[in-house]
């Protein structure tokens, strides 16, 4: 079953958990971003009069920062018109248009800075890359303002790229070193219907891997020994065997999830089942295997990327922001091509958990790494030298609600469930569904259809994995559940009517979440995890360092209680637990006598709003 | 009270634990290492006619492997005489005088190679390094030969040293980046009562880390940016503040331990309490916040040594076998210092576990690290392109009889049991003693005295601190602990009769051993002990991986049995445990339902023997 997600703006929020970030995203996250990329130079670096020397300095992949942004604040447009806003882009633009060379080219680096050396290091300088996401970008741009500036110098570029890379006599048999444009090219194709586009998405996707290897061809070709690569094998960028043969996911994390969704897309577009197949294989290997309890990938800091199976550590885990929003990402196409729950439960895990941690609160702190422990030495930062998280977390977060529905042969899907509406167009459905929840702090869920004229088709409603229990009423009349989930979805299946209320009741408990034995860090320890939300403990709230010196027991009450003015209104976990006390200890660092215990009450909050507060120890997995 | 140690060729060793090590070290460990050095042209390069290009490449400290290969060698020859080991001692020594300078310089690296640029950096080169290791070599070299060949070249050498560095006007205030030659300098003090050289040792200790730095001064002087130090601060090397304002261990694990000799080496020859305080202080953070439970030291690969309090990975536990033997040698200096215990339990642990690990049964296979946990990929090695450790254990084997015994004012102390004896020179006491036991299998010890004439003295007798219980009779009539223990040493004061027979016997049952709460890793968890040896688990008697899996609770019974075929005759622990089963896992990373558990029979091995059979997973604290 081929589903069809929703737009964002198809897609309305009015909850208490996304709306604040959403306006917190648009009136500090959106503008900071911005006064960085302005005040780094990113922004007068797209000038093609701005040569090196003049105050800001440049960067390869500068050009993605700034696409991010026009991305971010196009599907913040789309929900608050903003005219200052939107003259701000339209500048932005123009200098992108400024910067397109007569052949159609679109890169600040290789036209301010080394025009020399155009497509001469597909495998280093991120050049496809940040075309692809000025393609993200110019899409966004469209659906949000209906203007095609920025659309049409895209087109424009990508036709000019299509010249230049290809399987053809005379092209370049080249790809990206980090993968995005695959997609970006499938979304530019969604938008404009032009074939081209996702016919050289799919050559990106289908070349990589290939011999004689690309990167070392052009490694030669600069003089450079291809061994010399600093990140070692090809698997660091996933070209070390083409992508049908991929089984194992290697190298670094976010160019892994966005190659994957390129292959995703395509797999849809086609039905290439080659391509399918190597989609399933590798979630299995990194869902099934390789991915924290907070949807976090990628533990390693040396190649930004993963090592082997059911490697987590907790202090050390790289789990870059980027890579858990990847991770959504291509979850969500996968959950397209299905329909099946499992898609949903990783993208809703990673998107409630390891991916919004990456902002804080406020809107002006990023963390670029999301560890499952720490020191209370990691702390998030206004901004990064390299700074890929936060536009990607800005951008998601604008666009959240592409996530929670889709529709396919009239029929809808609800994978999210978030307060608001969503509109089925006319053409498909012409229904809209609104919900009244509390969710994820609450799994009472009420949905109403409103549309034009009765209609017979089925509403899926996903049934989370987290969730062990509920019911379910239509216009007040309880259902028995008799076999009707189909795929994780109970689905009901009427000739629905104008007003017609659904009530879903998802038990919410507080459930102790254990890990797989394989995973050595877990062992004897469970994760605090309620609704979709897993929890922490921070020293804020439980002043015993190291935290790990807290032991709970398995017999041990846990308690949710909604606190309105706690980080904007959170569901803490509390409980009594045990704790290493340091009595009789003092100069000596072991002893042949047992550690003694004191009784203390813990409290836990969500993971995702974790180190909004004083500075300090965290953690995930607790000792039971 | 100062002590005075016994050196090794007054000690002899006969028991089951050494002397095979001592064997196989003559045997196997000499002769490899002597072939290492031919074969990588560390032999050849010494000579001064040998030039870069000619077979085999030089290395900046390659003299002090070989200097480690002749103090092993010259250990060697004085309990098990050997002609042809002699002729090529003296063989190797001659290439040493002929790369001997006019002026007494003697280092290959700065005569062969870069002539020009002799004390031009002491940060980095070793240069004072090696001169210590020949120094230390040629003091082993005469003990046990009587013969001055090496000990005059390397007399000229610090004579010559002597005129080069020192406070007075015209000499350089520098020192070395990698301590060693301030403990060597003592040694050829107290070999040749010359004044100088403990001068010289004492000048280098007190100019450590003045301003304005030498280090700096050096590296302007190259022209380089001083602060370009790839190993960041000057506390890399110990020389961020002058040693006597030193509190906390910092850098470089082994160079922190070489400079803490020297330290020790000085506040005994001087009684300088401001050397004694920082040493009690710098112990005290060592020992009591950052040493694992194997004498380990050192977490960080990064630095090969220090990072803060309390931080001890486990698989990624750095611990160089050349730190932990450093350790040994700064703890027997503060026990001669001190006559406390604390130092000899030490020394003890990091003897007998951290240190000993270094080396495989074989004698032909070595650990530069000494992790605390592994997953089946750490296996020694048969050498290091930087060697220092296998050249470090292998001296420290040989010359083991001189870290049990001390004397002071004509009584005895012994601070480790080993069956063999102890010689007490005629000049103080004129006594031999007899030790007859298992140890440390066992901890029934029978010590006998032989002498000449009647005596009065006391004999020091060391509790050890993981010794609940012990008994102690002389001649047959058990002695009531009547509050003789003084520093933790059994103190019997009485007219000794030569024959006269003293049994000490140490109650050595199997121990849960916990750690200092503040040590995270190790929460909740125990190590098992046994007399002074650390036991760990290793995969080839325990084959279920990942050891964390594994869970011994407190009430399990532990039983020790000596099995005299496994591993050269080991006691082993064994006991009933749980274990994590994956049954019911399948393909989830993660479950709300509990970890089950079945029951195991668990066998531990001393660490000092891990990876002597099958390699595999390895894991020393166990959940409790």
């Amino acid at each position: 079953m081929i589903l069809d997600p929703l737009k964002f703006h198809q897609v309305t929020i009015e909850d208490t958990f996304w709306k604040p970030r959403q306006a917190v995203n648009r009136a500090v996250t959106i503008p900071i971003q911005y006064e960085h990329c302005k005040t780094t130079g990113r922004i007068d670096g797209i000038d093609p009069d701005h040569k090196p020397g003049d105050p800001g300095a440049h960067h390869i992949f500068w050009d993605s920062d700034v696409a991010k942004w026009i991305e971010t604040a196009s599907y913040s447009l789309q929900t608050e018109p903003d005219p200052q806003l939107e003259a701000l882009l339209d500048e932005v633009i123009a200098k992108f248009a400024k910067l397109q060379r007569p052949d159609g080219y679109v890169n600040s680096w290789y036209t301010n800075v080394e025009p020399e050396k155009r497509w001469s290091n597909l495998r280093d300088c991120h050049e496809l890359y940040c075309a692809g996401h000025l393609m993200e970008a110019a899409v966004a741009h469209f659906y949000a303002t209906g203007k095609q500036s920025l659309l049409q110098i895209m087109c424009r570029y990508a036709d000019y790229i299509d010249t230049v890379f290809g399987p053809e006599e005379g092209k370049r048999r080249g790809y990206p070193g980090h993968e995005e444009i695959e997609l970006a090219l499938v979304k530019l194709y969604d938008c404009t219907g032009n074939e081209r586009y996702a016919k050289l998405a799919r050559f990106f996707i289908d070349e990589r891997g290939q011999q004689p290897h690309y990167f070392d061809l052009e490694a030669r070709e600069r003089g450079e020994d291809p061994s010399a690569f600093p990140f070692g094998g090809h698997d660091y960028n996933q070209s070390h065997v083409p992508v049908r043969q991929q089984t194992r996911v290697v190298g670094h994390a976010v160019r892994a999830m966005y190659l994957y969704c390129g292959m995703a897309d395509i797999a849809k577009k086609t039905g290439d089942a080659e391509l399918i197949q190597a989609c399933e294989a590798l979630w299995q290997n990194v869902c099934q295997k390789q991915m924290y309890v907070t949807g976090g990938i990628g533990p390693s800091r040396s190649n930004e990327g993963f090592t082997f199976d059911y490697d987590m550590p907790e202090e050390t885990a790289y789990c870059e922001t980027c890579a858990a929003i990847g991770l959504v990402f291509w979850n969500h196409r996968l959950l397209q091509l299905t329909g099946e729950r499992r898609f949903a439960d990783v993208m809703e895990r990673a998107l409630y958990n390891g991916a919004l941690s990456g902002v804080s609160l406020s809107g002006d702190r990023f963390f670029y790494v999301n560890p499952l422990a720490s020191l209370g030495d990691h702390h998030r930062q206004p901004w990064f030298g390299c700074a890929c998280c936060p536009g990607n977390i800005s951008r998601l977060i604008a666009s959240v609600g592409e996530y929670a529905y889709s529709s396919a042969e009239s029929n809808i899907w609800v994978h999210l469930y978030v307060q608001g509406s969503a509109r089925f167009d006319k053409d498909t459905l012409g229904a809209t569904l609104r919900q009244v929840t509390n969710y994820p702090w609450d799994g009472a869920i009420r949905l109403t259809l409103e549309m034009e004229k009765s209609q017979r088709f089925s509403v899926h409603l996903r049934i989370p994995s987290w969730c062990r229990q509920y019911t379910v009423a239509v216009n007040g009349l309880p259902l028995n559940d008799d076999g009707s989930v189909s795929q994780g979805y109970l689905v009901l299946e009427r000739q629905w009517q104008h007003g017609d209320l659904i009530e879903l009741s998802l038990d919410m408990p507080v459930e102790r979440v254990s890990a797989h034995p394989q995973i050595r860090m877990a062992n004897g320890k469970v994760a605090l995890q309620r609704g979709p939300l897993v929890y922490c403990l921070e020293e804020v709230d439980n002043p015993v360092t190291p935290l790990s010196r807290i032991r709970l027991p398995r017999r041990s009450e846990l308690r949710a209680n909604h606190e309105p003015d706690l980080l904007g209104g959170v569901t803490t976990i509390t409980g009594e637990a045990e704790l290493i006390t340091e009595d009789g200890w003092e100069s000596a660092l072991y002893s042949v006598n047992p550690q003694n215990t004191d009784r203390i009450q813990i409290k836990a909050v969500p993971y995702s709003v974790w180190d909004n507060r004083a500075a300090g120890h965290m953690l995930v997995w607790l000792r039971e």
